[in-house]
């Protein structure tokens, strides 16, 4: 039997491309990513950020093909190679890059800040990112699921956006908070043109949504053609494991 | 309208009942804790491993009391203060104890292996916690459902029953890994008894099991009274969060 594998722009545009084209040489470590997929972003957000020399890796997650299984056993981008051996989960996999490459730099030193910070990112990673794409999900037939989807999601980001100290979640520091949720904020356009949601209608979420998708490890790492992707959730088209999730009101795998 | 809550043993019993009597005097570390709550048993463990000087605070996380719900916002036991200062999730409260109290010796030192305990942790949290909730849930008239419940918990149980490298999963050393685990370890008799489930089915499991319930800061807080709580589940009544998730097939809150 075919696996049904959604139709999208097959390869990064625009910034995203030029930064793919510069990391297409071996090296000790290697991101397995889908250029279209937010979680493969938090992940190469922070590899620019912390400028760790790394290899591009494009891989197709629907096709889940057995070398990328023995990389990520659910086959999820994105999933990362270090000197031949697999990790997956992309807040993992940023927990370790920035413990090993940078010094813990994109954490605040202070423990019990840190662990705010490990706080907010699991808040980002149960509520948030499952209700964008809940949102996202609500079809223009359903006018109550679209508007309650809407006012749940205005809220969970304004619950965060309110405790950002700054231009960044912990003021000037860009941190694993940030990373963690910047790929929606480089994507909130979608529910803006097609589910009514408005950025400046959620305090605090504007000017840190500026901030993030202007950021330049952010910028390096999106593609202009998202739509196209992003209009199987639009439709409702359920392919990935983390539609499916979301549409089931489940936590994203 | 009142709240259902569900009957259970007010107090902790046996071993555990000793340990808080040890600690019923104001701390900078307070733990919040619902002393039949497998999440909370994970902390206690640890703050028990450490040595770290606590007070041990029962809470009934059943009444979502304003007071608890400063420290932990949906209500789950474990919440724990620092100094005043609120935080929750077992998961991240482990890594805060262990980074500020423990020198991180609960982890290993290798980045790279460090990185694999966070993944077997995630694999406990959203793989085998979930699959027990199940097949507690499951009905004796539901005979395949049990069936099938049993066969997905012991198969999960054995993918990571199989990673163990020693004594423990890192071997000698007792880590996160261990404690994430260690409170399904000592309940697992509840699905022996009233669910057929047999420790010796699952490769590596048996021993591990034995060495985690007979750890000296698992067996100091363990009570001996735990089956009537575990009733609720027993006969699905869903009073939980988590027996609620569980139930729909979702991760645990």
């Amino acid at each position: 039997m075919q696996k049904a594998v959604p139709k999208y722009h097959p390869v990064a545009t625009s910034a995203a491309a030029e930064t793919i084209k510069k990391h297409e040489k071996p090296a000790n470590t290697v991101l397995w990513a889908g250029w279209f997929c937010p979680f493969t972003q938090r992940s190469w957000v922070v590899l620019e950020e912390l400028g760790i020399p790394y290899q591009y890796k494009e891989v197709n997650p629907y096709l889940k093909e057995a070398s990328f299984l023995e990389i990520s056993p659910k086959g999820l981008t994105p999933g990362l190679q270090v000197d031949g051996k697999p990790l997956h989960d992309s807040i993992i996999i940023n927990e370790f890059l920035n413990e090993e490459y940078g010094s813990s730099k994109l954490l605040p030193e202070d423990p019990y800040q840190r662990t705010i910070a490990r706080l907010w990112i699991d808040y980002i990673n149960k509520e948030v990112v499952p209700a964008f794409f809940r949102l996202l999900q609500a079809q223009p037939n359903e006018p109550e699921k679209q508007s309650s989807a809407l006012i749940e999601f205005k809220n969970l980001l304004s619950t965060i956006s309110k405790k950002a100290k700054g231009l960044y979640f912990f003021g000037d520091q860009f941190s694993l908070v940030d990373a963690a949720l910047a790929p929606w904020a480089v994507r909130d356009f979608i529910v803006r043109d097609f589910r009514r949601f408005v950025r400046e209608d959620v305090q605090g979420w504007s000017d840190w949504a500026a901030a993030l998708e202007t950021r330049e490890s952010v910028v390096r790492t999106t593609s202009s053609e998202m739509i196209e992707f992003n209009g199987t959730f639009l439709r409702n088209e359920l392919h990935s494991l983390a539609g499916r999730a979301a549409a089931e009101g489940q936590a994203i795998p």
